[in-house]
C-alpha cells in the first residue's frame, strides 16, 4: 500500500463531528481522507448497530486535488441508545481495503487492513442525561467499615459473632484464617470498626474536604467484608443498628456529606435469612426447603447441596435477579431494601459486580431509585471501559442514560499508575485518557468515580512504591512524591475523586487483605495528610475542576499536562513524572489557554506568564503544578 | 521347671515386711518359698542399690517340710534415700535360676527365669517425711486462666497483645491458627479469661467444695498457655496485674482456698525479658548479645540463631537450670521469682516438665520453699510412676523426701479410664493400684494429685464417651454415669482429687486445644454439677477419705471395691462398671471391715449389713456405692 495513505482520526473534529459519544438522534459527520494516485472506485462507511445490524453507506467526495481525496457522510444516531461501530471500506482499482480502529482500540487514528478490523465506537446515549449536581461536585471517601474506627461505645464486646476472631490490636496486620488443606476461610476476623466510630470521625472527614462517603457493605453478614449478606434489612450488629445508622446519615448530612451504600444483588450469603444453610435464622430458607418463600431466588442443580454460586464460592449462592419476588424484595416493595435504607438517609448505591447483573435489573432499580429520590445516584463496579463491556457473553448496558450514573474508574487508575511508575509515557497516557473521553457520554465522563485505591487493589502508596507486582523497589520518599502527583491529578481531572480510607494518611498495603489494614490513627503521615487537605480544598474552591472543559495541550515521555476551562476560569495542570530529570518546557501553542499571569495554587509565589500563546515553565523531578487564572 | 514352684509376693507381709516403700535405715524381712524335691544348693537375694552397686546375700532356710522350703533374710535400708532392686538367685541341683518381678513390673507375684529378669523395687525415702496437712486434705481445682471466666472489668479491651486474636464468643471452639506450610503457630488466640474473673467465681468454687486452685501459668507471655514466659515477675496484662493477683490470693484465702502456681523453669519464652529475640523488651537479651546479663542461662550451638530449646520449639529456649545466676533469679535472691509470688500469697508450685529439671534444682527449690513457708507445697508434672522414672538417660529423684511433695497422678487416670472403659478388668486395676501403693512412700501416696482431666489430655467426659482415641462411641448418658463413678473413685481414694475446670459442669473436648474450651457458664450440666458438690462434701465431711488406710477386699471383671479405715471410721466403696449387668455380690471375707450397719452416703435409705464378715450387696449397672460407719 505504498502509494496509498488513508486517514480518519475519530478524535479530530475534521474527521468526526461532533466529538465523542452522541445523544440519540444526533447527526454526526464522518470523513475519511485518501491520498493516492490510484482510482478510487467507491468508499463506504460500514456501520454495525447495537443489535448487530450491519449496513454500508456510500460516502461522497467533498474535496479533491491531485492525490488527496476527502469523502464524507452524515449519519443519524438511532433513537434507541446503544453502540454504533464503524469502519471504512474502500474499493480502489478493484481491490477492497478497510480503514479500521487501531489494534489497541484506542480510537484516534486508525489503520489500513486487507480485511475487516476493529471498528471505531460511537456511544449513543439518551438525550438529556443529567447526573445530580451534588455528586458531580463530590469528593468521595471509601470506608471498609470494619477497619476505619471503633467508636467509644463499641459493639465488639457484645460477642455477637460466634466462631469469629477479633484482632488483639488495632495495628495488627490483617490475615485470613484458612484451612490448610482446602484454603477455605475457617473463621472470620474483625478489628471492630463500627458506625459509631465513623460518626466520631465525621469532623475529621469534613476537615479533609469529604462530601460523600461510600461504605462497603454494612448489612448483617458472617464475614468482615460483608459481601455474603445474611439480612439486607439489618445493620450488622458489630457495626451498630438502624438507629445508629440513621444518626450516622443525619450527622453526615449536617456536614454536607452524603452516604452511598454497597448494594450486593448478584448473590446473598448462604448463611442468610433467605438461604439459611446453617440454620442460624428463624426463617425457612431456600436451602432448607423447596417450599421456602425464597425458593425462586436460587438455582439448584441438585437440591439442596448443589447450587449456582458466585464464582463457585458456596457461601455466596447466586440469586435470580429478575425473579419477581426478588425484584419486589430488593426494589419494588413499599419497604424494599432500596427504599428502606433511603428512608433512613442514604443518597446512593454502588452496585457490586454490576457487570454480572442483568441490564434490566439495573434499569428497574434506577427507575425506582430516581422516583424515590431524584437526587440519588447509582454507581457500578466495572473494571473495564464501561461503555463497551461484554461480560458472560452479553453486551452490558451501563451508561446509556437509563442505567448507572457512574462507574468505578479502574481504567484511569491503571493509566495513571503506568504513567507515574514509568511503565508508559505521557503519549500513551493521553491516548488512554482520550479513549475514555471519547467513549463515555460526556455527562458520565464528568461523573466517573476516579479511584486510586479500593478494597480490591493494592493501596496507592504501596502500588506507587512497588508497582502492582512488587517488582520495583524505589524508596518510600519517591512513592510519597508520586502519590502527591497522582492525587493532584485525581483532584484536578474531570470526574469524582474518591479517597480510599487511610490513603490520605500514608497507609500502606499490598493485595487483599493487606489493603484492608486499619486507618493508622495516631501515626498518620502528616505530610501526606496536609497535602490531601490542600488539594481537596483546591478542587472544592475552584468550580473549573468540576465542570471545566478538559484537553491536553502537551505531553511527552515524562511530562503530561492538561487544561481545565470554564467561563473566565482557566487551570493549567502539569506533571513531571521523572524521578531524575527536571524539565524547562518552552510551550508555544497555548493560544487556547489565553494570555495572562497564572498563579500556582500549590505555591504562593510561583507564576506562569502566557504571552501570545507562549510560556516557559520549569518542572523539577516529580513535581506537579496547578496554574490558575480567573478573568 | 515342672517339678519346681517358687513364690515371692512383694505385696504380702509373709514375703516382705513391712509393706512397700521404706524409710532410710529401716529393716526389711524378705522371704522366698521354694517347692521342689530337688536339691536346693543355695539361695541368694540379689540386690542392686541406687548407684548400681550389686551384691548377693545368702538366704537361710527357716521352714521346711518334704517339698516346701522357705528362705529368709533381712536387709537394712541405706541411710541415703534411693531405690533398691532385688530378685532371687537359686542354685538347684547345679542349675542357676532366677525369681524376678513379672513382665509388667507390677510387683506382687513374680516369675522364674533362666536368666536375670526385672527386679522388685523398694523405694527408700528419708525418714520423717511430712506433707502439709492442708494439702493432704485439699480438693483441688485446675484453671487454665484464659478459659475460665472474664471478670466484669475485663482487661481484654486494653489491646495489650499485638498480632493476636480474641474469640468472638465465649462459646467458640478453640483452634490454633497455624501457617499452612510450616504448621507453626501464626498468631495466638485468646478468650480473655482473667484473674478478676476467677475472683468473681470464688464463691462458686467455695460452694463446689474447692480448697486449692492450681493455675496454669499466669506470667506475661505471648501465648494463651503462657508456658513461653516473657517475664517471671509480671502478671500477664491480659490476666491482670500484681495488685489483682494479690487480691485474688487474699480473697481465696478468706474462703479457705490456697493458690498453687505453675512454675516453668526448664525454658523461658524466646520473646522474653531474658532472651529478647523479638526485641520487644527493653533489656539486653541473651539472643541480642553475648554480653547479656542472661547470657549464661542459655546454650547456643551457633550464636544467635541456633540454640537448645524445649523439644526443638524455637520459641522456648532451654535454660541451664543450675546456672548460678538463674538459681539466684528463680530461687535464691531476696526477691527471687519463688519468693516474690509467695510474698503475695502463693502456697505452692507445680513444676512444669519436672522430669526435665535436674534433681539438684528441685532440691534447692524445695529447701528455699520450705524455709520461706513450711506449709508450702511442691508438685511435679510427671506422667509415669514417679518413683522410678528414668528420663533423658537419668534416674530422676522426685519423691525421696527432699524433692517434691506430690506429682500429677497420670498413672491413676490411665488405670481408671481402662477399667471404666472396659479396656481392663477389676483385677488389672487392682494390680496397677497396688504397684503405685507399693512403690510410692506412703506419705506421698496419700498426697498424689489425682487427676482425671488436665490441659494435656482429653476431657473426662469425652474420654469416657469415646475413650482417649475416639474409637468407642457410646451414648453420652453412659459417659455421664461413668464420670460419676470415676469422680466418686477420685473423691474416696487416697490422694488429692483435682477437678479440671468445667469437668464438674459436663464440659467436653478432645485433644488440645479442644480440652481447653471455656467453662460453660449458663449451660452447665446441672446433674453433673450437683453430683460433684455432693461428692466433694462427702470427702470433706469424712476424715477417713483423707487419712484412712486403704485396701481392696474384692474385685472381679466388672466390680471393684475398696475400703478406707481410720480409728472408728470405716468406708466401703464399690463400683460396677458394667453398662449392662447388675451384680448381687455375696461377700464372705469382710472380717477386717468389722460387723455393723453401714449407710450409703449417696442414698439415704440404702444400707449394708455386715454380719460375721459376710454381707450382700446389689450393684445396678454403672452404679457406685459408698457405705460408711462410725463406731
Amino acid at each position: 500500500m505504498n502509494e496509498l495513505n488513508v486517514l480518519h482520526d475519530s478524535q479530530k473534529s475534521y474527521f468526526r463531528n461532533p466529538f465523542g459519544a452522541a445523544e440519540c438522534g444526533e447527526k454526526i459527520k464522518l470523513r475519511v481522507k485518501i491520498d493516492t494516485m490510484k482510482n478510487i472506485e467507491q468508499v463506504f462507511l460500514s456501520i454495525v448497530d447495537h443489535n448487530g445490524g450491519k449496513r454500508e453507506i456510500s460516502m461522497y467526495q467533498i474535496e479533491t486535488d491531485n492525490e488527496s481525496h476527502v469523502f464524507e457522510t452524515e449519519i443519524n444516531c438511532p433513537e434507541i441508545p446503544g453502540l454504533l461501530w464503524y469502519q471504512f471500506k474502500l474499493i480502489i482499482q478493484g481491490e477492497v481495503i478497510y480503514y479500521c480502529n487501531n489494534d489497541e482500540k484506542l480510537g484516534g487514528q486508525g489503520m489500513l487492513k486487507w480485511h475487516e478490523g476493529h471498528s471505531f465506537q460511537i456511544t449513543v446515549y439518551k438525550a438529556g442525561v443529567e447526573v445530580p449536581s451534588w455528586f458531580r461536585r463530590a469528593v468521595m471517601y471509601q470506608i471498609f467499615p470494619d477497619r476505619f474506627y471503633e467508636g467509644e461505645t463499641g459493639t465488639k464486646n457484645q460477642h455477637v459473632k460466634k466462631n469469629s476472631f477479633f484482632y488483639g490490636s488495632w495495628e495488627d496486620k490483617p490475615m485470613y484464617i484458612r484451612e490448610a488443606e482446602t484454603n477455605r476461610i475457617q473463621r472470620w476476623e474483625f478489628f471492630g470498626g463500627d458506625l459509631q466510630g465513623i460518626i466520631e470521625k465525621l469532623n475529621y472527614l469534613e476537615e479533609l474536604g469529604i462530601t460523600s462517603i461510600y461504605l462497603n457493605p454494612v448489612f448483617e453478614s458472617p464475614s468482615n467484608h460483608r459481601y455474603d449478606i445474611g439480612n439486607y434489612k439489618k445493620i450488622d450488629p458489630l457495626l451498630g443498628d438502624s438507629n445508629i445508622f440513621e444518626r450516622f446519615c443525619k450527622e453526615a448530612e449536617k456536614r454536607g456529606i452524603h452516604i452511598i451504600l454497597d448494594g450486593v444483588f448478584s448473590h446473598t450469603g448462604s448463611d442468610s435469612l433467605y438461604f439459611n444453610k446453617e440454620g442460624n435464622y428463624q426463617s425457612l430458607g431456600a436451602y432448607q426447603s423447596k417450599d421456602s418463600p425464597y425458593a425462586s431466588w436460587y438455582q439448584f442443580d441438585h437440591f439442596p447441596d448443589q447450587y449456582k454460586s458466585w464464582w463457585g464460592i458456596d457461601t455466596m449462592p447466586d440469586v435470580e435477579e429478575m425473579d419477581p419476588s426478588y425484584l419486589d424484595y430488593i426494589i419494588r416493595d413499599e419497604d424494599s431494601v432500596i427504599k428502606h435504607w433511603m428512608k433512613l438517609g442514604v443518597k446512593g448505591w454502588r452496585l457490586d459486580v454490576a457487570d454480572e447483573l442483568p441490564s434490566a435489573f439495573i434499569k428497574v432499580l434506577k427507575k425506582v431509585l430516581k422516583e424515590t429520590d431524584p437526587q440519588a445516584v447509582l454507581i457500578g463496579e466495572v473494571w473495564e471501559d464501561a461503555t463497551n463491556k461484554i461480560s458472560h457473553g452479553e453486551k452490558r448496558e451501563f451508561l446509556f442514560g437509563e442505567e448507572l450514573d457512574s462507574v468505578m474508574n479502574y481504567p484511569l487508575r491503571e493509566a495513571l499508575l503506568d504513567f507515574f511508575l514509568t511503565r508508559g509515557d505521557g503519549v500513551t497516557l493521553q491516548a488512554r485518557l482520550m479513549k475514555l473521553y471519547e467513549n463515555y457520554p460526556k455527562p458520565y465522563f464528568y461523573s466517573l468515580m476516579n479511584i486510586i485505591g479500593s478494597h480490591d487493589v493494592p493501596r496507592a502508596l504501596t502500588a506507587l512504591a512497588y508497582g502492582d507486582h512488587s517488582s520495583i523497589t524505589d524508596e518510600k520518599e519517591v512513592a510519597v512524591k508520586r502519590l502527591k502527583l497522582l492525587s493532584l491529578f485525581q483532584m484536578t481531572f474531570p470526574g469524582i475523586p474518591c479517597i480510599y480510607y487511610g490513603d490520605e494518611a500514608g497507609a500502606e498495603g499490598g493485595n487483599d487483605p493487606d489493603n484492608r489494614r486499619t486507618y493508622p490513627w495516631g501515626s498518620e503521615n502528616e505530610e501526606i495528610l496536609a497535602w490531601y487537605k490542600k488539594i481537596t480544598r483546591i478542587r472544592r474552591d475552584h468550580e473549573v475542576f468540576v465542570e471545566g472543559d478538559w484537553y491536553s495541550p502537551y505531553g511527552d515521555r515524562d511530562v503530561y499536562t492538561f487544561v481545565r476551562q470554564k467561563d473566565g476560569e482557566r487551570a493549567f495542570v502539569l506533571f513531571n513524572r521523572s524521578n531524575a530529570e527536571a524539565y524547562d518546557l518552552h510551550l508555544n501553542n497555548l493560544e487556547q489557554l489565553g494570555n495572562g499571569v497564572f498563579k500556582n495554587l500549590l505555591i504562593s509565589d510561583d507564576i506562569l506568564e502566557v504571552i501570545e500563546g507562549k510560556a516557559r515553565v520549569r518542572l523539577e523531578p516529580l513535581e506537579g503544578k496547578v496554574f490558575y487564572i480567573k478573568r
